[in-house]
């Protein structure tokens, strides 16, 4: 069961700096694109920024429709995250090749990946050239969270909520625990 | 020892996503601020993003001067976080409240706090204001980190380098180690 996040929570689905899944969709393919490069932005309104690489095949698609939808992934789907970091959408279909699963969005076209744990999904709101960079803005229409991993906080410490962190190159980190300042 | 990132490997320090302490100065104080609302943007030039609430003292710092430095906290200085973090320093000094030390930056008048492991030296290369935030995109100066912890990524395995990321209120959580496709 998943719940939903009031939008003005969404962010804390990233706070802690996790790897996340985009998904956009052409109107025919969908795509998957691994980013580490996000930040939440501000709270009213509910903005998040997501950095892409200008030779991105998803930019064209997110350009295209001013929609894309952040996945939270976990350990358990390391390697298709690896995957879908490593590869390019442009000939391949990465539903297909990873066997991640579509699943409908509330408020947008772009599918989600049913595997992760939290979903946000965004229309783009403003966008940056930086260098090679895209700098998207998007604003947050929709926010939910697995029911179980979620409730003062991201539920890091538990298994199934173990977010990837991306340390560059073919390195990761996962949370170990929960702590307080009376840690 | 610390040894120099280049400076298109700066982002390696908070491509995790840990919390960040922004040091900046005014001329006269200089003043610490706790924050986890960062995320690389660009190698070439090499740019990061840090958002920063407009109420924030340390804003008139940032926008009298240009610059403001990253400095990356681990568990062992949890307690001088969150106190930088529900502080305004208005009316105190947070280095002297915290014990924290400052030392000379390479390339900006703003101080570096010592007790952290890596530092990256910034001017502003832009800004906006989106709602009550403001989205600073720093431009790279220089970057450093301890000897120790970096080799081909921060080593966050190592008890000295268990970066903090912020879940949310009260709640943060640390790296558990370092895990590759094959773990």
């Amino acid at each position: 069961m998943k719940k939903y996040l009031k939008l003005d929570k969404a962010h804390l689905l990233i706070n802690h700096g996790p790897v996340c899944l985009i998904t956009s969709y052409d109107g025919k393919k969908a795509n998957i694109m691994t980013v580490a490069w996000t930040t939440p932005i501000n709270w009213e309104p509910p903005l998040i920024g997501v950095v892409i690489g200008e030779q991105a095949y998803s930019l064209k698609n997110i350009l295209k429709t001013n929609e894309f939808a952040i996945n939270i992934p976990t350990r358990k789907i390391l390697k298709e995250t690896i995957f879908c970091g490593s590869t390019s959408g442009k000939n391949i279909d990465k539903f297909k090749e990873t066997g991640l699963t579509k699943c409908q969005a509330d408020k947008i076209k772009v599918p989600l990946i049913k595997e992760c744990i939290g979903h946000i999904e965004c229309r783009v709101f403003k966008k940056y050239k930086f260098g090679d960079s895209v700098l998207f803005i998007g604003e947050v229409l929709s926010a939910s969270v697995d029911d179980d991993l979620f409730d003062k906080c991201l539920r890091v410490d538990k298994l199934a909520g173990k977010t990837l962190h991306h340390l560059g190159g073919k390195y990761f980190t996962i949370p170990e625990k929960i702590i307080s300042e009376r840690s």
